[in-house]
């Protein structure tokens, strides 16, 4: 009966692919622990970008950094 | 001072149901372990259907089939 | 399918009374929301007192000055 | 590598307060246990008020009476 | 930089077990979601038997009729 | 009233760095929002290392690499 909780930024998962971290984990658990999956619970939260930080500052700048970077290849 | 967090699946719960689950933590965390109501917290989570799982599959489906079965029995 | 993680101090909790939280959080969810015991997940978390902090102090002193006012009362 | 999860009241916080926060947890993390912010993770959530409860009440209820409170103070 | 959190029973997972679970976790993370491994985090909780409810009963409990369950099968 | 949880690598954090962290986080709060220190709860959660995964690997393993390496450059 595990529950597994995943955090991930609030960045346009789609259902199916929310559905595909939902069987992997399932099967993770069932594959290492031989966990029943009728009782696994997997639950996603997803986080606004200005919510979630990293080495002090927020993933809003974050990506606004590297989407600048990504620009600045690409000239 | 406990910390009681409750995590349901977003479907429709009303404000009055909330404070039930709030009231009725914070009595069973007095009544059981003589814990103060003052410093009681209760944190209540809705959680999109998309984004919880159980038995590898999303609650979005599971309430799909069981609206289909409830239809197909009331034929 | 809830999950309700209730989160204490660790200062003598008994199987029973886990059990007794268990149990109240399960009926509570099945009364208010109809939520099947069945799927309904209950962890319980004990914490040491030092590690839990309230009014900017941690529970291991509040004790200490809790049963130091105690005593003075009892004289 | 810590995990920071703060979570307050969704009563307007801006992105620069939760920029604050972000900044000052992995501060403080550095300070008192070295901690490298580059592996520092600060996740902050906002919880509607009728979600969370404490003394049994909620604080959508709470936050009502402190500011009836204060309006009769300043008649 | 996704956060993951697995929450089993303490029931004997190995060192080995839980570093498949790490690298399970990680490399669905970026299979899925193009998720950077280096930020990646996963954290697994192991509760005691005593602490974990299913269905309005602890997970011990659970344990010993199962195991009463497959004793009798055998005979 | 926030609820800080701080889940750090159990490598002997002391009760002092403990209680500055409670200290340094509710300062934080009510510095930043104005949160009142009273109903500020800190809960801090040391996590073994081969609980806890990075990149991948636990951090038992992360440990090692440090260590070996930091051997090799006094040499």
């Amino acid at each position: 009966m595990p529950y597994v909780n995943i955090r991930i930024t609030k960045e346009g998962a789609t259902p199916e692919q929310k559905l595909e971290l939902i069987k992997g984990s399932t099967e993770l658990l069932q594959r290492v622990l031989n966990k029943n999956p009728a009782t696994t619970f997997v639950i996603i939260d997803e986080v606004e970008t200005d919510s979630w930080g990293l080495a002090g500052e927020n993933i809003t700048t974050l990506r606004a950094r590297e989407a600048a970077e990504k620009a600045k290849e690409q000239k």
